[in-house]
């Protein structure tokens, strides 16, 4: 009778798994099918100086089983000695020792680290590497790993293209997702190790007492993956939520309000993370709505938290109606409070001074406060960047900010070391890294299959910033499809180039946030409203008229921009003959029919950048066929599928910026670039009617 | 003040013809200005043995006058022997004379004669050709050189995309808009001499005495250029109309009935042409709902305009929702009637066996009749080539079958002698062609500029089919825009590009028939509804199957329709080894993966076809943008426009045949092609709503 049910169960297993099994993206990168899924091997683990039943060693060992590792496992967890590291950086550090047979030893000086070891070794049986003679010792380059969720508590995800939120909030307690513990797992296995539940658009109602109960019911499935749990709060919680007349941070009633509130959180969570907030920013409210300073209202809620090792990151994306450039209004406003924000406090950064754009300079925040902690903040979700319908691998935009020399110091000056490393250790180690999750509750999580490559890809450059985007890349295709070495190849390469593909058929050569209306999915370079504030129209930063196009951000004619940023950047992007061309029309304003570097006239060089671009996606759609192949037909259709609105959308862009920037100087197309196939009146007529939520489908595109 | 009045003159006319005026198409290619429009000429035109008075002469010197002509006329009427070229066949030909000072002397035996020599020189003249040292003779090839108006009573125009129709029945008599006799000027400047007003599916109302006064209007203006008009007739007038019990054309009261009506007909119009006739066809009446056949029904109707010297031009388009192959049943159901005409009918017979595709082969019927006189019937409007969007010039196409050779006959068999010269002498000298016009009440004529150059080259292609496409589109090009050398290469050469171009992104390599319902713009390969008849589904005409495509009409084999074509045609296109790709699919069923004469196999030719059709519709684009120097604003930008939607067009055409036929074989696409960027599935629930009447705009065609 057992022999039967093993028959059974076997020939289950084989229909199961075909060559090239159906995948719906679910399993996202850990889809590695156990070699013995239908009898659970007997593990040969030894565990030295930690329970066996620790919950995290218990997930470290199902992990072990359920990708298939047949060696033998010693875990050895070992005293450090007194380490420098304030909470809530705990010490992650491991290593792995393989002999020549795949026996293993791991050892670290925390639980976490033993379960980031498994998941290490895991990921080289899974990429098909060598998994004999490992030796090797990793320490993650953050220490705070955070995912941001801009999940509202009505479900929907402000820039979230991948469904509704993960959080349903409404079925808990009685129904606990499953998705929970998968998505904890999912973190746990890049290196993830805090999650912020909110919106930075916060509402009250987080911080009322029903919903910090489900928040709990969260942070304990995420606890054992090493997953914290932190909340964004709208500053007027006091006011909104506590009822009081006003939320003042010198207010005695206020502070008190937050330190009850701090507790209350504490009692339900006590590895609460902490608090993210956005004040004073696109009507939020915050302190300088009483007269007082971002110093004032951080410094209040990290005392607040101090008692219980919690910090708060106060986002330094502000900007107001003013007639200032808004590219340069973070620093103006934050460069001063330099040195006086509590050491648990840290300032969260876009990573550009406008708001994720495909290509920015990097922000000049970053190193002009050298007594301040700053971390950095991506944007994993696409909201400027074809949303969940375009290919596009983020980890070379987020590597050409991190390794942005800002010249603010002597050596190593470069933006990485600058939100981690030296400085933050030179201050309270403090070192953190955020990205906005594109995580949602479709499916395959991301939308985009290939989106899933942004959440892997940010986990795993959060813990090993020297990881190149190609070998990021690769490692996420091999376990997500196959260790093909034609196919990894190929889809690397492929993942590699829609960066710079992106940015040709949207905003090359420096321009930037020329997005339609609300939703910034496609152009709308014409866009504006009469009355409506001048820095929320692309008019503003392209600036177009019959002479040249730009943002004349230079000290000498322009808003002096350039001066926000060290010597020799300073110069050379000052300097109209010796600013690169990607970030031309970032600083300066050009003329039509000047020349740039290409040896192109400006005219020119847009309609070459958008027809490459052009060129580039409909090249991503031959790649990606002759991927077939190797890849399950299920993900391969979705993703064929979306490669067509990928060059539908790059013809559009096309069409709309050229036809519309044309309109000013009324030269002709160049000879040997594809005309337009759209009226400019049918692009400026037409409107996807999309909110901040969700991604246009197929039937809204229609052009 | 006469001086001055003529100065304010003279400043009006150099302010109206700046170097390129702003031309919205009216004019047509009749756009010379005078050199002295503020002073009228004092002309020296001589008259011998013409009246100076004659309406038509009165024309002809006007136009010599708006023309600019500034040389010494001659007039000639001349007295021919006598001819035997019957009633309706005037005696056209005439010549020209000039001398090395370009005066001139025209001669011909009738006033029409001399009125189309003054047209002759002044093209000449506007040309930009030397007036000086003509010595030429020229006569029509064919007599009949008629438009067929597919316009309703209603003002609508069946297939017609320029507006409404130019006939304004309702404001008869009261309003006669003077574009009735620019109509009647612009088609004797080509030759055209005979108007069939109305629809061939006609309305019996047409013939109501109401109706006849208001064509008795349109008769008188047309007169004088040398226009007649003719009706198309519906059979079932006398029961329709005359409410007698029946239209049996072998009722003795039915013959009278038309024989009444012809009389009240010619009391109105003394030089009436005829009745065109659709006559069981379609679901319209005609001899065979009494057990009568076509030769009944038309010899009644001839016999009833023979006093007048009427003819009757009867239409061979039946086909019933029988098993035969449709393309086969109009030779099955007319070869048998051949000699049992009258000799004032005439069977007109479209170009190809099914519906005026972009290819197919000429019609079996051509030379298969050697005693029945035949003409044949093309399609100006562009019903099935893009409807007033796409830049189609006609002249290649009408040539190709023209020109084609049927074998029916020892010597000089093509179709041209067929229906016109040796075969239409040996009989009763009624040689003929027909275009379906694409005229309508569109400011511009025809809807796309470009489409005038259809009107124009089947007016000169039917007075004289020596002429070649390239010759006749360099004049209309001259004419239409400017005469200027590279403009005319580089445009006569676009248009000339047109037809394969079409061919390519629409229907190659033999494929006919896959457009959408209705409106038949577009493509549907996939149409079909429960229960329809099976001829007017696409699925009839392409039969695919996960094997291969296309309609086996081999005898063979298939349906046999290659055994109405004579050998070596017949042979030819049986085999397949031997018949030509352009033709293969309209008589070959062929596996997906068979070789083709190119080399390539038949998908990858699929494939290959569709590409290189899209990439000629961008090369239009560009072509066209590069002659900008050359061309007023407003036509320029029109045709641009009207560009644009036909490379939207070629992309759709692409998307929707490949994607549909790749469902029955999923090859993949070839490497080096560029993919869809639509789906199947929205390309298939994307409907234009259009009907029979219109051309879809912008704004139908997102997609």
């Amino acid at each position: 009778m057992v022999k039967k049910k093993f028959l059974v169960l076997c020939l289950f297993c084989l229909m199961d798994f075909p060559l090239l099994q159906a995948e719906d993206g679910s399993k996202l990168w850990l889809r590695t099918p156990s070699a013995n899924q239908c009898e659970p091997l007997e593990m040969d683990v030894v565990c030295k100086g930690v329970d066996k039943n620790h919950p995290t060693m218990k997930i470290a060992m199902r992990e072990l089983q359920e990708g298939g590792w047949s060696q033998r496992i010693e875990y050895k967890l070992v005293k450090r000695k007194s380490s420098k590291a304030k909470p809530p950086a705990v010490d992650e550090e491991y290593s792995i020792y393989t002999d020549a047979d795949g026996k293993a030893l791991l050892t670290s000086a925390s639980t976490q680290g033993l379960l980031y070891a498994t998941y290490d070794l895991l990921r080289h049986k899974a990429c098909g590497e060598p998994v004999e003679c490992i030796n090797k010792v990793e320490k993650p380059t953050y220490a705070l790993r955070v995912l941001n969720h801009w999940d509202n508590l009505n479900g929907t995800i402000e820039r979230g293209y991948a469904g509704n939120s993960l959080w349903k909030w409404e079925e808990m307690p009685q129904t606990i997702s499953p998705r929970y513990e998968q998505y904890a797992r999912a973190c746990a296995s890049v290196g993830i190790n805090a999650s912020v539940l909110n919106n930075v658009n916060a509402s009250p109602e987080m911080l009322a007492t029903a919903y910090l109960q489900k928040v709990k019911i969260l942070a304990d499935i995420f606890r054992p993956y090493g997953v914290k749990v932190y909340l964004c709060v709208n500053f007027a919680s006091p006011k909104e939520l506590g009822k009081l007349p006003t939320a003042d941070p010198m207010d005695e009633k206020v502070i008190a309000w937050w330190q009850d509130k701090a507790k209350e959180i504490y009692q339900l969570v006590p590895d609460f993370g902490g608090f993210l907030v956005k004040a004073n920013s696109e009507g939020k409210p915050g302190p300088c709505d009483y007269g007082r300073t971002h110093v004032d209202g951080a410094n209040m809620l990290a005392d607040a938290l101090r008692p219980y090792g919690g910090i708060v990151m106060w986002r330094s994306f502000v900007y107001k109606a003013a007639s200032e450039d808004r590219a340069m209004q973070a620093l103006l406003e934050f460069e001063s409070l330099d040195g006086r924000f509590r050491d648990n406090v840290i300032l969260q950064i876009k990573n550009g001074p406008v708001d994720f754009q495909p290509r920015e300079p990097f922000n000049p925040l970053f190193g002009r406060m050298p007594h301040t902690q700053q971390m950095v903040e991506f944007q994993i979700t696409q909201e400027y960047l074809g949303a969940s319908n375009h290919l596009f691998y983020q980890a070379p935009l987020w590597k050409e900010c991190l390794d942005a020399n800002t010249y603010c110091r002597q050596s190593d000056s470069s933006v990485k070391p600058t939100v981690a490393g030296i400085t933050a250790q030179r201050l309270h180690g403090l070192s953190a890294i955020a990205g906005v999750a594109n995580i949602g509750d479709d499916i395959n999580w991301c939308g985009h299959h290939f989106a899933q490559a942004n959440w892997y890809a940010f986990g795993r450059l959060a813990w090993n910033e020297q990881l190149t985007s190609e070998e990021i890349a690769k490692e996420w295709l091999k376990q997500t499809f196959t260790d093909n070495t034609d196919f990894v190849k190929s889809a690397s390469q492929l993942m590699l180039d829609t960066r710079e593909a992106l940015v040709n058929y949207m905003m090359p050569i420096g321009l930037h946030h020329i997005f339609a209306e609300v939703h910034h999915y496609g152009p709308a370079p014409w866009y504006t409203e009469k009355g409506m504030r001048a820095d929320w129209s692309p008019l503003y930063y392209h600036r177009s008229d019959s002479l040249g196009i730009g943002f004349d951000r230079t000290v000498a004619t322009g808003s002096g921009g350039t001066a926000q940023y060290a010597s020799p950047l300073f110069d050379m992007w000052e300097n109209r003959a010796t600013c690169p061309d990607e970030y031309l029309l970032w600083f300066h304003r050009v003329g039509w029919n000047e020349k740039l570097h290409s040896g192109r006239t400006l005219w020119h060089e847009l309609c070459h950048r958008y027809q490459t671009g052009l060129e580039q996606a409909r090249g991503f759609q031959k790649r990606w066929d002759a991927l077939q192949p190797y890849v399950d037909k299920e993900r391969f259709e979705h993703v064929q599928h979306k490669l067509k609105i990928q060059t539908h959308d790059a013809q559009w862009w096309k069409d709309a910026c050229l036809l519309y920037f044309q309109t000013f100087h009324h030269l002709p197309f160049p000879s040997d670039y594809e005309r337009p196939v759209y009226d400019l009146e049918q692009l400026m007529n037409f409107h996807i009617g999309l909110s901040l939520h969700g991604c246009p489908t197929r039937q809204q595109l229609r052009l």
